[in-house]
């Protein structure tokens, strides 16, 4: 079977997931769900399971990230095979164009499986039975795409509409669209042929270098210099910063998959996948917290109801809370009903207006 | 004028504004309304108006807190007559007992002012004319205490029913009534001469000498054993340790109001008094907090209403909060909505069983 090289996005900056998430130390290298990071939830995934061919995975990181990614990778027993640094942020498609020029070197034959660090997927033996469903399509020239089944008419992803069939659970891509509002969210869920756009693409190292070619020539070219002139210390590659700085920054769906007509999706994807993209996600996410929170010794629970307290440290005492979120992380107390989960940008924000950004 | 001899009682513990007061640092040594402790403004207010005659306060603590009634003293430039240490709490009766043969001693003429460190009173002048107005009947052989204009039918606080009419706003003591449920309140408000018992007296030594000779010799007795073998130390008496412990334990409410007959009621006394006796009471008081609050530094209120945030350092971001309470002190964080103020002291005791007396 055809060899994946997965490659960990670690760039998220996870603003909805502060004072937990901050600039320091984002979202990806914290444990939400379990005593494993996010990170290493998505490392330990990438092991594969019988009957996949995968390779150690790859990471892209923010240059200071380097060292965090090398501990958490050694902390579960994972080898790596490269993390490459990013001296300032340039968005998906430059590292999509990075890591294509990268393992067209290393193993034409390959493919690469691009995926973010901070996603939770409950069903990993599901997930490797949508990427070897796609697996024949990228090989063949497809640029693939995870389309996850929706939950709800969900406002905060993009979606991804599916065509004529190519295989099973396989479908062309009609078209990307941006993040809907509501009434047209709820009109997709209806429709039925339309997916949350995850982020999670598979594709061949040539079939991304040709459509680069054919869509973002600027990013390519700008790309392959800065490789050029990149520097590798064992596992890690240095981008240099001169030329990553002269990069256009861009989505890979913006640059690329909205504007290819070979993009394929496979679908429905039905995986128990989360981006945990807010403490109201990560609430209802872990059902049973409310009764484990009043088990921990540092927090205690009294006539609380569907409420979500997280504490590093720092005794919580919630009385009669109910659909509530409690977290003190790095001697931040951050209190709102689930329902203003979405407005922690707006503090964080605020904090970056006064020039906090120690905080942030 | 005869002169006035205050003496503040730092005893209480303050449970229910936990976890801002605690054992090691009580409610009365901190500062709740303003910059200064509650213990500071009571001596503030201790040192009169035209037109009385007080003398330097002096203070009940336990031992240990001695210093720091010395320090806050001395951090406002007030002056200390005596600081009487308790080696264990035996309640208010003992020290009644202990700073009458202590004050018939130094001042007999004088008159004992007998109250808490923990009581917030926004008209000083109001509260000075009603000692004025009692001063007479308590040289004349009366316990008067102070009878506060009820605000509601509050039922965590003892009442007081006044009879017949002694001279300009003192009365004759009818009863002491323990704290209702609602329904005695209202009714009691109703009335029109019921008072709540705020636990502040004004006496002679002498009067209160007879008083304890008459309904609790035992205590007496044995507090007058104690001050024979107690040790003066500058402005310190420290009570001798073996002789306290075997004073009986009562409250001077108890021991002697509800019995004598000879007690006067100063009434309507109404002073802006509050016994902050929780933090919904606190909150409530500080009407314009919300306000205050979103010029704090280390305090975000993001949409919020009604709602009081309190922090000694860490920062609170709150968003969409209403009614709520959220108190940051002592690397503790206490939330709950204003109608679960009084349930703090669960939180407290379930501590307690927990063998956390360190958080307590």
């Amino acid at each position: 079977m055809t060899k994946i090289y997965p490659v960990i996005m670690c760039g998220g900056a996870g603003t909805r997931l502060w004072p937990l998430s901050r600039k320091s130390k984002a979202k990806q290298y914290h444990n939400l769900v379990g005593d494993l990071t996010m990170l290493q939830e998505t490392i330990l995934r990438m092991q594969g399971v019988d009957g996949v061919n995968v390779a150690d995975p790859s990471f892209v990181c923010a240059e200071q990230d380097g060292e965090i990614v090398k501990e958490q990778s050694a902390a579960i027993g994972a080898d790596v095979l490269r993390v490459i640094l990013e001296p300032m942020g340039r968005n998906t498609a430059p590292l999509a164009a990075i890591v294509s020029q990268l393992f067209d070197e290393i193993d034409p034959e390959g493919l690469i499986l691009l995926l973010p660090a901070d996603h939770h997927i409950a069903n990993k033996d599901g997930f490797w039975s949508c990427v070897a469903k796609g697996a024949e399509s990228a090989k063949s020239g497809k640029l693939v795409t995870l389309g996850i089944q929706p939950q709800g008419p969900e406002t905060g992803y993009g979606y991804i509409k599916s065509g004529k069939m190519l295989a099973s659970d396989v479908y062309e891509v009609e078209k990307f669209v941006e993040k809907p509002n509501l009434e047209t969210a709820k009109s997709y869920l209806a429709s039925g042929d339309y997916y949350w756009n995850a982020g999670i693409f598979l594709f061949s190292p040539q079939t991304m270098i040709a459509s680069f070619a054919q869509h973002a020539e600027d990013i390519q070219n700008t790309c392959q210099t800065t490789l050029t002139a990149s520097t590798q210390n064992g596992p890690f590659l240095h981008l240099d910063g001169n030329n990553f700085s002269q990069v256009p920054s861009d989505s890979i769906d913006y640059a690329i998959m909205e504007r290819a007509d070979n993009v394929a999706i496979v679908a429905p994807v039905d995986i128990g996948w989360s981006d945990i993209g807010s403490w109201s996600e990560l609430a209802n996410l872990v059902q049973s917290l409310d009764a484990e929170n009043r088990n921990q010794d540092n927090i205690i629970a009294l006539d609380c109801k569907d409420s979500y307290l997280r504490t590093d440290g720092p005794l919580i005492a919630g009385i009669g809370l109910e659909d509530l979120i409690v977290v003190v992380e790095n001697n931040t107390v951050l209190i709102m009903p689930k329902d203003k989960a979405q407005d922690v940008k707006k503090v964080v924000a605020g904090l970056k207006d006064k020039g906090r950004d120690d905080l942030c």
